[in-house]
């Protein structure tokens, strides 16, 4: 290996430290610049498609859109030179989230420039939102991350079972509900079976938009029961979240620590000698 | 027993282990297609109902309906064949659920074919689903679906104390407020008692549709002691089931150790002697 | 005392026995029938103020409603006669309720016989269902009751805490989504600081009717703190009202017993042996 | 010090003791009488604002307004006076909060005297609420206040992380139904991505207030997803405020046993030896 290729080696892995780390400074440095960059990105696209923003500030909104693009670009070009192994990146799935980062720009730019419309790109755009994730999971909160993650994973079945519960019950109660309102009531705003599970999902779940209700005495009463079996399921799945935490949380204070003299476990973290025993930890 | 008949009965027992059992691989390969099938139709049901799709695929959804009643027949009737009591089945829940999925298609054929007003069965036609949870029952989920039912069932002394209570409390709340709201304002509606009880149910429950609002000062007064009181009582059952759950936890986790000397479990983590025989662990 | 006056002490602790008490066949059979009685008589009140009903069956409600008075006056008179002391039972919480239970009654036909409105009383009628704690309390779900009733006790302070903070929270938003709304847009909804509060509640406890609805872009950026303070906020007494039911059925489980040899607690309810030191409990 | 000086220190000292502190009587009934009227002079702003009692009571309610502020900058000129540093105070939070909680009234006076539109400064005065924070946390509810304060504070790891997901998740939801309402369907009320925005935060919370509703199939089938995934997630923090809370109980309960030998605290209640010297408990 020549002296340049070995020195190049080392900007390499210094950059890839910054970049993909978070426990140097300037890693540090690097991800909160770019937390900033992409929550003002994300302001900024959001704020072109306000009519009265957009008259006022178009052309700032405009080359901030191509600022903030550029950046990503420069970003997404050194991440793939300081990787090991580009190919495995770029198709890895930040690679990805990363690359529909900045695509939607270029796009619209090649094929809308005339000013046509292009908001069907504006919904990729914000998945430049799922990027956070990445910063967050490196460096901050990353405990606390886990810890909410594990607990849903444990409880995972139960929540599998309770959504495919829940699922049924909107199916049933969409369909009937369908029925009885379109059969009486000819206006009704009940006009097929997935509107009604839609209208089941949004009365089960208490969010109640008020958008599609009930007009016949039959349809109110299934609701008022759709409704208090809605209020009394969500009570399940938190008690066993809840659990699940509880329990994570004693496991962890309590499994470590095991007495060497009398091998009992069951020690707290802070204990110098076996509360059985007595003998040293 | 004749050659024949015992063949006939083997057939027999290798069908039942396929169709209501789900431990071998066939079993599981069943239920499977059997879940495909019951969702397909479901969907193809609803499908049905929706204005734009309907005039494009009538015909398609029509014998879709047709071809998945057909499966449903076939697998009713080799569900009857290979059991050893058929009518004991017939009349079963789960036979009764499974004569359900098939029997409106048939009566719609009969009675409505000049293709009248059907609706009434539609929602008949969905219990089928119902048909999903005995597959869920048979093989995955099974201990996440019992966990469930569990702790459901062993706080249901306070679930129905508590139902009772939000009962009584929706009925004075939905009087009160169509005496307030029926007396001060001509145009109210709240038309009825029943209408005011069906207000306090999506109110309390924070659904709040808002198809239904108070229009007094007083009504409002009265609505918003309703809000919170309605808003503090859902946090008390979700206590009783999380203490329900996290209870049969540490039972569980307990049961691991068992006494050397008479066998019995359900000793805790600390204990030295048997519990139950005195001996030592 | 006389012969005829003994008797008739038996004959009123027998009755006392029955109507007040509900460990006795009679004493249930006499709750039951009460508790069947009240819930009829209630909804036979609410259906008289359905519009399609009366008119149908105007006469059929009359005299059920009469009959009804008529078996709770009688309940009321014997229930007088009974007890020890007459007065401290009309003045006893429950003596007012059963008198309010029969009094609107007597003064609709006494001032209202004409037909006039009388809906001010329905309200008071339906405080009948009051009654039915009585009953609950006495026979069944008393431990259930207990219970819940405990917990919440028990988190008492919490919870006039936690109201306080929300009545504290909303009165803020509420004025400052009257001054925003009610400047900017001319038309608002918030008509008045108290209409504002009683939005403020409606939104923050996630019931949001929709009958009034912020229109400013600063209402809805307001709104939206709002509702994702009080998004957080229902989760806190969860959490404290959980740890008081569990705290309280650890406590039950384990302080009860405690070992005859070495005075250690922490015994299971079905221990034959103490855990610590062998000796039998 | 002169005698002179030194009897209005005593004079200061013991005005602070009531002013400032609640352990005595008299601060104690200061408190108290503080408390009533901040809620009377909230109660009398609100009504200010109410058309129909504004035009009965408008010059009492002025006369009352004016009442109420004399009383308070009284208050402030006796806190100023009595405590040591009171420059310190005044630009103390609480200074501060006293201060607007007299100052709008006095700006009122001097700019609006005219009769102008002033409800610029009634949200401002509204602040005033804030002071009641301030009397609980002195006298009742202290423990209880704490309490809440500690657990919020101790998951306040996860409530981020939480909160950070939630507007991941609504700004991702809002951008993408503002973009297929907006495409779809011409008169959407899905104006701006800053509005998909406030939809998609009101429905995920299950506010649900129906100003805002998407039309379009493909937009109602995106919320009733995401109402599904704000219904689950929910369910988290729940379980860790719940974990948090019971876990803090768990320590108290335990800490009330002192070990004889090194006096220190926190063993648990099965300990024979102590964890920290090893001595017989």
């Amino acid at each position: 290996m020549s002296h340049k290729n070995r020195e190049e080696q080392t900007v390499r892995e210094n950059m890839h430290e910054i970049i993909f780390g978070a426990h140097t400074f300037y890693g540090w440095l690097f991800d909160m610049a770019l937390l900033v960059v992409i929550v003002l990105s994300v302001i900024s696209n959001s704020l072109e498609t306000v009519a009265g923003v957009k008259d006022l500030w178009a052309d700032g909104l405009f080359w901030a859109s191509w600022v903030f693009t550029g950046l990503f670009t420069v970003e997404y070009a050194l991440r793939i030179y300081c990787v090991k192994k580009p190919w495995r990146f770029v198709f890895s799935f930040w690679g990805i989230v990363d690359l529909l980062a900045i695509l939607p720009e270029y796009l619209i730019f090649l094929f809308f420039s005339s000013g046509g419309h292009a908001s069907a790109f504006a919904a990729v755009r914000s998945l430049r939102l799922l990027r956070v994730f990445r910063i967050l999971n490196l460096s901050w909160f990353q405990r606390e991350g886990e810890d909410l993650g594990n607990a849903i994973w444990r409880a995972r079945g139960k929540v599998v079972v309770f959504v495919m519960v829940v699922m049924i019950i909107v199916t049933i109660a969409g369909t009937v509900m369908y029925d009885v309102e379109s059969t009486f009531d000819p206006n009704s705003k009940f006009t097929s079976i997935p509107m009604g599970i839609y209208w089941a999902i949004v009365t089960m779940t208490t969010v109640g938009f008020g958008d599609i209700v009930p007009k016949t005495t039959g349809g109110q009463f299934i609701s008022a029961i759709l409704i208090l079996v809605g209020y009394s399921l969500i009570i399940v799945p938190t008690g066993f979240v809840s659990a699940e935490v509880l329990d994570r949380k004693r496991r962890r204070v309590i499994s470590t620590v095991s007495c060497p003299s009398c091998f009992t476990e069951d020690h707290d973290d802070d204990a110098v000698y076996c509360k059985y025993c007595g003998g040293e930890m």
